[in-house]
């Protein structure tokens, strides 16, 4: 017997098939004509196949007329055209096998709705919902989406390392990893404890960034980026920050600004153009339950051009616009969540590209301008959220990134092999980074990040 | 002017166009008649275009007679037929620009040959030799086929937790992930470290496997795998371990062990079919430079079916063999590589999936057969490295989960979210494991699994 998903037993095609659809029961409604209709999911779509199960089944009396939410079944009929509204299909049950029972009255997701804070606490079931599988099969065509754009175009995806020894300088606090005996560690001569004997050898710590590896393997390959877990130590409750987290950051040789731009711009694009191509059901549904902006959200970044403008320009405009800002704006500052949303969404109306910003907010490794004041930086801002892609051209001469180094502090000895790439065949080159959880958050509506990653990690929370 | 990449180059197709080539030079050679020939890598392909500059150019005498391996060029001209042999075409410099140069006497690779040893210590120079950039390319197609594979087929990509405060039973030391302060950290009333106090509230570790996390994902959407790095804190210094390395782990609902070793035996294929097709000219270099095993063992995989015969007719082959074995056969025990060698490489020739092992050297979460004595698990022999995959129906019933986690000494209230997925519609399911590394290492013939990640992590060993 041929075995079809819910997203193919619903398609008009499977009209007049004899198969078998497996998943989870939803709901069970007894009609008086003597049998039952019980939606079944099974997570390839967001909508429930339609079985219509009736009393000729030896088992309706015991057991169909007992399914509850939750329950897992095996249904094997016809898939017959649907009389009934929001589907075309539905499977006439000619045999239905019960696997596994969802005792009604202790099954958490037997209740009507919960929020999603509470859903929270059974991040093990909450993939059972509706919302939380449209957010996962939108997360991962997003992922797909990130491996098909590069790959098409000749990147390899480099895996950079998780743990390490460099601190990609200023991304944030870092998580130590070790094997000593944290009660009673070995100690050297001073009394300090000997990383000497750590499973490394030294203190090493979870990667941050895995740009400055990625710019090992441009300088050789041409065409690279990384696509893994990242993280950050920090200390912060917010809807957007999460301590792991995954990064995308592609880095080619021979790019200069410009053609970062070009390659962000078009890299948020085909995302969102394969999203709207390939998920429409379940973007439907973040529509109408989640959040009325996201359609017409992501329209503004298919639908043309982004503004590009330098940083300098930018907060002329904001000086300008006889707006009241709680934050004052001034050259040399950060930009502030109400500027960027004043450019995007009241001055524009799009995305918009910010580039050249003062190298005094910058890290070191950013391509210094001719004016010695800005650094080829860019940020991508999206309407509704902001900042959503972070880049620079790199610094590529070796005595003006020493310079930069010296400036702020940092030793040559911790980057001699950063270093190395500037002194044996440097290029120009140019990347930038894209939190693949602020893309799910900005593609669905989902309002908090610990609702767009399977098990969030935050301060006090690695459950499961 | 387009930008052609070494490898479109080389195509006769290109001959004719007016493009710009960039890359590494790997060698210059000078001829009597006023020109010299430059070699040039962009990493695109495993083979150089030939670029032949004359003294017409600006800078002939002053800067490409000065040309050393690993300066960083953009040449523009024609491309011609080359009536070099190993190659179709050839460029006509018009103009050579260099963007870095790389000293002779300091440049490590200059001088020509060193060891894959040597190599390890100049790990962000490595991807510039021909061995490291042809295992990259491998790595990258290995990789994409996998997500391919999944995605064509409808899985879902779960990216599993890398912290967690679960410790997959068995599967191998953790590393501790922390924030506290190593010299001082503080301690509860009985003078214990309190991680209570620690980033997570709790002690937290480094994962060493997402299946039990998949399996959350897998019993509420159906088909998912996870495709991410994983840690194990032991102290083995071997060719064929690390620290940290890349696991794909696809988990099926409603799959049972057939299901599972027809779905790793496709999976094979389809990765060693792709790189076969994709990679034809970096194989060829593995076949002749590294491995001359590599392609006959390649084509074994996709010659065929897999053998499959459960384990103990396995033992009983091994027992009647006459083979002078140095570790005895017996049934219950693990089987050694000596034995998976023979079986393999001598008395099958052929990929062979042994199952139904016996209970006692397999985790708790295995699915127990009618016998009592023996579990659903499967691993996947290849000839010439032995076990390449591993995996298992799991138990999907309570009681009998319940008992095995007793039987192992593992308590239930540190697994209660996973005995929950039996409590509430449990179903039939399974999975397996690859290590993306050891499949690298099996496919390009590469004898130690430092050289092919590009950063590996061992006892002791944490650079970059």
């Amino acid at each position: 017997m041929p075995i079809l998903s819910v997203q193919a037993a619903r398609d008009p095609s499977a009209i007049g098939a004899q198969a078998t659809v497996r998943g989870w029961v939803r709901t069970r409604r007894d009609s008086k004509g003597g049998f039952s209709f019980v939606e079944v999911n099974d997570g390839s779509c967001l909508a429930n196949l339609q079985v219509i199960a009736g009393e000729d089944l030896a088992n309706y009396a015991d057991e169909v007329k007992h399914l509850t939410a939750g329950c897992s079944v095996s249904v094997t009929g016809v898939v017959k055209e649907s009389g009934g509204k929001g589907q075309a299909t539905e499977l006439a049950a000619a045999e239905l096998t019960v696997h596994g029972w969802a005792e009604g009255d202790e099954y958490p997701l037997q209740k009507k709705r919960h929020t999603l804070e509470k859903l929270r606490e059974w991040a093990h079931l909450r993939p059972r919902t509706n919302t939380m599988g449209a957010v996962m099969r939108v997360r991962n065509r997003i992922s797909r989406s990130i491996h098909d754009f590069f790959q098409e175009d000749g990147f390899l995806w480099v895996h950079t390392p998780i743990i390490t020894a460099s601190d990609c300088e200023g991304a944030g606090q870092m998580f130590r990893v070790s094997t000593l005996d944290p009660e009673n560690p070995p100690r050297d001569k001073e009394g300090r404890v000997d990383f000497g004997r750590d499973f490394f050898h030294r203190p090493s710590y979870l990667t941050v960034s895995g740009q400055l590896e990625g710019e090992i393997y441009a300088t050789a390959l041409g065409k690279v980026y990384t696509f893994g877990p990242t993280f950050r130590a920090e200390n912060s409750n917010t809807s957007r920050h999460l301590a792991e987290f995954w990064m995308v950051e592609p880095e080619v040789a021979f790019n200069d600004l410009t053609d970062n731009m070009d390659l962000a711009e078009r890299f948020l694009k085909r995302i969102v153009a394969d999203v709207l191509r390939d998920c429409g059901e379940d973007m439907a549904f973040f529509q109408e339950r989640i959040d009325p902006e996201v359609m017409p959200r992501l329209e503004k970044i298919t639908a043309g051009a982004f503004e590009r403008l330098p940083y300098t320009e930018a907060v002329t405009l904001l000086e300008q616009s006889g707006e009241k800002f709680e934050f004052p704006v001034s050259w040399g500052a950060d930009l502030q969540a109400e500027h960027e949303r004043w450019l995007t969404e009241k001055h524009f109306g799009s995305p918009v590209i910010l580039y050249d910003y003062p190298s005094g907010i910058k890290p070191f490794y950013m391509h210094v301008n001719d004016d010695g004041k800005t650094v080829r930086a860019m940020d991508v801002l999206a309407p509704g959220v902001g900042e959503i892609i972070g880049g620079s051209q790199r610094e590529a001469r070796l005595d003006v990134l020493k310079a930069r180094m010296a400036e702020q502090g940092l030793s040559e000895a911790d980057y001699w092999w950063y270093l190395d790439l500037r002194r044996f065949g440097t290029v120009p080159h140019a990347g930038f980074g894209l939190g693949l959880e602020r893309m799910v958050q900005f593609t669905t509506g989902m309002a908090n990040i610990r609702d767009v990653i399977p098990f969030p990690r935050t301060p006090g929370s690695a459950e499961f």
